[in-house]
């Protein structure tokens, strides 16, 4: 860039602002984070590499930012407030710009010039980081908490803060004049920072479980989905606004909802809100069902596994037209037995044992009879059963996505295994997880405990303590010695009650598979299914029984 | 899919049929292709593994394409015609649906019900193959020339045709009855089948040449751009409509355009459309600039190469208001002495020798100073100087895109080299050319032709033959023994002569830098860099002048 470029630059700049202001905003930003503004790329000593006034000194690269700032205070700052949006530290330690170094002197230098400082840490996997790799909330505030020290204007600070003590400890200590990092939070409760904490409905907010299906949804152009709120992104589509209003029943007076897992728990939810008697029936001892079992996997306890299930076992346990019965593994008959018209299965899936999956559709694998003892089931795994100690595991990982090979492998290194982690024809450990922004973090953490991976490989067979594979790209064999091995694959829907009801459903006004069992996919879909199963549900504009899979 | 969704999945297609002819459509396509339809996936065994009437044998397969047919011709069957998409050869040999297999008993099957075959083959990297891959157009004749003796229907079919000659030899030879494939050939001359066939002007096509890059902006949900064409995209939001129709000059008379690469031509032409006297100054002996050099790589040579440089060469030399020179390597004084006030200078760029790219740039490598003789730059490479026959050649790459490293290693393992390819944070060979539907054949050539693959590291030194590079997940270091290296990292702007001329310009009215002298990029970048500045130049409603990198 010469200097008409600049120039330039800074006249659209202007020009941005001022019409931002005729269109009505009443903040407007200057940006110099998530290392993606011009702003900050002249900022960064190895983005800027100009021998002119805008580069060398730390004051000449910060000189495209002050005049930005002025430009857009001389513009707008009558009538607006101008906001400066400044990522403090790169989070890369002595090979990045550093909170306590550069970070410090560029808010000393600027200090009282933006009407506003909102402060964080770049990029965009650490700003936004899951709770599989941060599990606690407000974990930007070592990095931000100096800012107020250095200038007289208010700061406002984020890290997916789903907690009204932390928010408050955030202001009482100082280190923030108010709450910004409410973003994912807000995604999984609307009313989560003005109206429930206003009105000291501290137990009903919805927490955000930091599982970043939001930001996977934005970063493929889909619409929006998050695990907790099922009603985001479809206000207006479906009408289901505001999130927590939902209509109440019409002719029908019960439910039964059988199996407690996300899409289980949803839909009980869902229709005891609605008004109807609702009997929950769980086949296990405990409610939850897959966040149960993943809640045992590294990194996916705490906020991540528990939230889903808390959230919805602490509001039907307070309504008086639920009832809940666990250890109930209830055949067809049973069902019918019951009486009651209106039936929701959401009996989950399992994952399948043969290495059926995506990329074996049309060559299935050929597991060997004999050996078949060195397979351990995912579902084994996530229940606690690991392989037998001795040679090494292998982690077949036709899945990608969060559950996947990926973390699986990771359970067995902890445990001491000598793990081998192949997967086809992706090139990444757990592919699917760059769109939650935690691949990079999920492969180093696998190399550091020594997993020996290897992308672009199809299974081929399984059989005496060897597994074989071919390259991805040239057929080329390879065989994996292993004593055990896991089969991270497709999962099976689990429908056998469902088409024994269906067989012979004995004057059942509905009957409707949701969840898992009607489409395996994250919990969030199962949450989605379950939400919207109770939505139609008895909805004189709609009346089509199906498997479900079909009626999304 | 039960019965139920079947039945619902059959009311939604034909519902979608009445409102495509409600909303005015002549031809109502019922779609088995690209591998990516309900209709195909229902064909395929390793797809449909149902027990029912929809399962097991081809008739059963074929039995919901039948019906979506039926339901398809009698829900608007009087008033528009249905025509069906189907795929013949899943090309994957013996493993998948052939042609002259049960590619050849659907079409027995469905003979007549449609009222057109349009036939292909999948899935879409096959379909859409790159001029790299598949040098001849109409390469899908072999597979869906049969279908013509099966049915009475008429037949059209595909393959990126661009030759007139090619066409009506398939409609002589009666493989098909209409041409459908010229679409990536009509984006880059939407005059092509109609028009300048019909007015014989032949010579003024403007063929495509196979790169995909439409394809890329496709992918990732950019607008269009075509190689060939600049307007392409642009017709409504720059008004660049019709396509050749361009403004005849204005105040002006005369314009210099200086290097006669992809930029430089376009930009020249264009002038010399619009009716000025247009002088073209190339410092080699011969035209084309990057083009020449990248037509020497393997599969780059041929169409994909020479069309960008043989229409505008052929265009140009028909004109009596331009004047082409070569061998002019001008000097600022040069330039002046010219007296032509306006000038375009179009320099292009050299590749970086100092390890400098997108990984490295925040820690440039070390690149021994003493045995820096191991470095051969793509530059060299291309011009046909290969390292000294020996020890490995290792070949780094940072580019990512098609020109990139993968190719320059395909040329060195053809010659005979020992070849170690490494490519940094990106885990594919040549990750970009995902996007243009040749990934997967490129890094299969490499595999095959024995290149030894490291993905995911980065360079971190240069020095006494050995390559250093490092884990981009773990920093983990690992030693790569080379006696040459080739490092595809970045480019640089070649614009010594643009800032002589700027720093006293004597008295000139346009200075504008264009191409990759502004801007390193796609070749379809250059030529739309050219274009627009000949379309913008002399307009009275637009005068800035800058480098043009911050002018796009």
């Amino acid at each position: 860039m010469d200097k008409a470029d600049i120039r330039a630059f800074r006249r659209w700049h202007r020009d941005a602002a001022l019409r931002a202001r005729d269109a009505g905003f009443d903040i407007i930003y200057v940006y110099a984070g998530h290392r993606m503004t011009l702003a900050q790329h002249f900022m960064l000593p190895h983005m800027n590499q100009r021998s002119d006034e805008y580069g060398g000194s730390l004051e000449n690269r910060v000189r495209l930012t002050r005049e930005l700032l002025e430009d857009t205070k001389e513009a707008v700052g009558d009538t607006c407030g101008v906001a400066f949006r400044f990522a403090v530290d790169e989070m890369l330690g002595g090979d990045g710009m550093q909170a306590q170094e550069e970070g410090r002197a560029v808010v000393e230098m600027l200090a009282d010039l933006p009407d506003l400082w909102d402060v964080n840490v770049c990029e965009w996997a650490n700003d936004s980081v899951t709770t599989r790799f941060e599990p606690q909330d407000g974990y930007q505030n070592d990095y931000i908490s100096f800012v107020k020290s250095v200038t007289h204007k208010p700061v406002v600070g984020v890290g997916r803060l789903t907690s009204p003590d932390m928010m408050l400890s955030m202001v009482r200590k100082g280190i923030v004049d108010f709450i910004g990092g409410a973003a994912r939070p807000s995604i999984a409760d609307p009313f989560l920072p003005p109206l429930k904490i206003e009105q000291g409905r501290i137990d009903e907010i919805r927490e955000c479980i930091g599982c970043n299906i939001c930001i996977m949804a934005d970063s493929v152009g889909v619409p929006i989905r998050c695990t907790q709120n099922p009603t985001m992104g479809e206000e207006w589509r479906r009408g289901w606004h505001p999130p927590e209003r939902i209509a109440p029943r019409e002719a029908e007076t019960e439910a039964l909802v059988i199996g407690a897992g996300p899409a289980g728990l949803e839909c009980a939810m869902q229709l005891a809100r609605r008004g109807y008697e609702v009997t929950l029936a769980e086949a296990g001892p405990e409610l939850g069902g897959r966040v149960l079992a993943e809640s045992r996997l590294p990194g996916l306890g705490g906020a991540w596994g528990g939230r889903v299930r808390d959230y919805r076992i602490n509001d039907l346990r307070q309504r008086a037209n639920v009832n809940i019965y666990t250890n109930s593994d209830l055949d067809a008959d049973q069902v019918l037995e019951l009486g009651i018209a209106n039936v929701f299965v959401a009996t989950g899936a399992t994952w399948r044992a043969d290495g059926i999956g995506r990329n074996t559709l049309r060559k299935p694998p050929v597991i060997g009879g004999a050996n078949a003892h060195v397979l351990t089931p995912p579902d084994d795994i996530m229940a606690g059963t690991l392989p037998p100690p001795g040679g090494p595991v292998a982690v077949y990982d036709d899945d990608h996505a969060y559950i996947a090979g990926g973390v699986i492998a990771e359970k067995l290194a902890l445990a001491g295994h000598k793990v081998i982690y192949v997967t086809p024809p992706e090139s990444l450990v757990s592919s699917f997880t760059t769109l939650t922004l935690e691949q990079h973090r999920i492969q180093a953490r696998l190399l550091e405990l020594g997993v020996d991976i290897r992308c672009n490989h199809v299974l081929k067979s399984l059989d005496g303590g060897t597994m074989q594979i071919a390259c991805g790209f040239t057929d080329r064999p390879q065989h994996v010695p292993c004593s055990s091995a896991v089969l991270v694959t497709e999962r099976t829907r689990q429908t056998a009650l469902f088409d024994a009801l269906r067989g012979g459903r004995g004057g059942l006004t509905t009957l409707e598979l949701i969840g898992d069992a009607a489409g395996p996919a994250l919990i969030a879909d199962a949450v989605f299914s379950g939400h919207k199963a109770a939505r139609d549900f008895d909805a004189r504009n709609r009346r089509w029984t199906g498997t479900g899979s079909a009626a999304r």
